[in-house]
């Protein structure tokens, strides 16, 4: 279900497989993985409670994002691009992308719209190349 | 300076101590730091490039987030908060946190505002708490 702040796709893949396939899509359009947040560990060691297999990556495409900081210092605020994985109820995974031409639009800084389109065109395709 | 989505604090400390009473002052607010961006090490390594000295923190306050992700599942491509730390061309640091009630008005979710406003306080009393 895509929200008015990111892009979704449903795949009848594990988890696992779901995980391994949008990161190798995202290096594809040039996104590394920075940061991985387990989301189930993370809810498991700090409150104790059980929450679903879910996993937080954040997905960096240095040039776009250099270009961003030169542009507006503090839109690291706003990066690295967020990509989450999770297990559905029903079975198989969801996986979606923050949509980041409505993010950057956020900002109120027409210069950011440019390297905002560019970075959504290329979450776009590595959700497309996920649901094919 | 203030963005519309972020709050900032300019202060005379050094970037290491900068970091360093931050990261204490989310403690204090129930904030663990859960991802680290050296973005200065980041664009070394990637691109080659040099960057001023600046990182990205990935704050969580885990009851508050498992309160947002139980709320809506797609969250997650908005958490966890962001605090930067960079240092500034006129010597000191700059200390922002996401704006995190405007962050989460962006998800057209009234249900998640008053976690919202509950982490909006917190990150506020964080950066109050380093600018004095």
């Amino acid at each position: 279900m895509n929200t008015p702040y990111g892009l979704s796709v449903d795949v009848d893949l594990p988890y696992d497989q779901a995980l391994e396939k949008v990161t190798e899509a995202l290096k594809t359009e040039g996104f590394g993985v920075l940061t991985t947040i387990d989301v189930k560990a993370t809810m498991k060691a700090k409150l104790d409670v059980d929450f679903r297999r879910y996993v937080i990556l954040g997905a960096c495409n240095p040039p776009l994002a250099h270009s961003a900081l030169s542009e507006e210092l503090e839109i690291g605020l706003l990066l690295p691009c967020n990509v989450i994985v999770y297990e559905r109820d029903e079975g198989g995974s969801t996986i979606s992308a923050i949509n980041a031409l409505a993010a950057m639009s956020f900002t109120g800084n027409p210069a950011l719209e440019t390297i905002a389109q560019e970075a959504s065109a290329r979450l776009e395709r590595v959700l497309a190349a996920i649901g094919s």
